[in-house]
């Protein structure tokens, strides 16, 4: 039975608000609370089911404050269809110093405005699968830690890290050696370059492309090769990411 | 104003079902239409706003059955959120024949089981962005023609062909120098091959992977390399497929 009081909390992170005003987020989903538990991130509550609990007993932490929720509890405090395991409320981590000599040595990935939290957990997981060490959002993309961003990430949410900057600001203030790319239908075949994993990749919105501030500040436009007979106008900003950064990545 | 008929009908092509016993299904939102009106796919109905409707005058067929609606009945009768431009029903295509021969010539993408209709309509654009010949379902895959794979196909479900087989009973009838690729954690890297764009590439369930008659036929494992500090422990199902289809497709 969960009290009314924590869940008025639970229901209240739904909303970016909330999230931003208690500094805490939801974590829906037996996976995803395993992949909180097994990370660096703090976990504040916990709610789960007898079922999930006794199934888990042996990863679920001692010291943390936790609640056993029926499944019609879980469905009805958070916000997937159904759950049937597990929801925790966890800390938002604290943004770590984003080094501009940072980008000389890794690459990085630079959202501009990607408003769908499905795109953009998508990122995050791509970018947790390269190992990249962090992505930086404009701060029209969608909230890192939205419901439906956690979901999407598939368990990146964890591990990787996030910091917001107005790009058009942040992107001029890095050493010149640093390349700033972008795609670009009029830009350069990735397939005829053999580009590293350094630098600053930007990917925009789906529906606008890059915002104009950031767009003048690339040093390198790149394009992905359509096929020959090919028909679709644009691919979605997720899968364009997902082919360029195989391409940063395969001459290692 | 839509007639009563008209609306039950539309609503009732939400429903598999009910799509298959009419031989149609619905296409929603401005962009979606558009792209149907000037595909090969035939329109039965067209439902527009009158907004839509002066602006696209040009680009509407004088034959066609033409049904003028307010935006309130758009979204209603159909399954967006919101719908304030047009909805058509289009008849299903009818499946051209699959020559055994088709996969020496060109690549087919064939998916094995992939249930969801997101993942199924950004798979469909991806196979339009290269341009193949189409793609192969398992009976259990999302519907190619249900309202959230269509709305993710983001126009390709106008130009790409999809057939329906058992593929652990079709693979095995291809003639013996067709390649059959699938991805596999153990498969050999991509980075290291030089794919050409000739065979068939089957993608199996995100969560499930291939289901073991499948991955009886494959011919050759590739594996996509993550980052050396990489995380996650798996790829979206459309992310891995756009890497592979750009490693076939970057040899040309």
């Amino acid at each position: 039975m969960v009290s009314k009081a924590l869940g008025k909390y639970v229901q209240s992170l739904h909303q970016k608000k909330y999230r931003q005003r208690h500094g805490a987020f939801l974590v829906e989903g037996g996976k995803s609370v395993l992949e909180l538990l097994s990370s660096d991130l703090e976990t504040e509550h916990l709610l789960v089911t007898a079922e999930f609990a006794s199934q888990n007993h042996a990863r679920l932490p001692a010291r943390l404050p936790l609640s056993m929720a029926t499944e019609a509890e879980l469905t009805q405090l958070g916000t997937l269809a159904t759950n049937t395991t597990a929801l925790a409320v966890a800390r938002l981590p604290q943004e770590k110093p984003l080094l501009p000599t940072l980008p000389e040595a890794a690459l990085l990935l630079a959202l501009d405005e990607v408003r769908d939290p499905g795109n953009l957990g998508t990122l995050l997981r791509l970018a947790d699968w390269y190992g990249l060490p962090g992505v930086v959002l404009s701060p029209g993309c969608a909230d890192a830690y939205a419901p439906k961003t956690v979901a999407a990430t598939m368990g990146a949410f964890a591990r990787v890290r996030v910091w917001e900057r107005d790009l058009s600001e942040w992107l001029p203030t890095l050493p010149a050696a640093v390349g700033i790319f972008g795609a670009d239908l009029a830009g350069d075949n990735v397939h005829r370059l053999t580009l590293r994993p350094a630098g600053v990749l930007v990917m925009g919105s789906e529906s606008h492309g890059l915002t104009p501030g950031v767009a003048a500040a690339l040093t390198r436009r790149l394009h992905i090769p359509r096929g020959a007979s090919g028909g679709a106008e644009s691919l979605n900003v997720a899968i364009s990411a997902a082919i360029l950064l195989d391409n940063f990545f395969r001459n290692q």
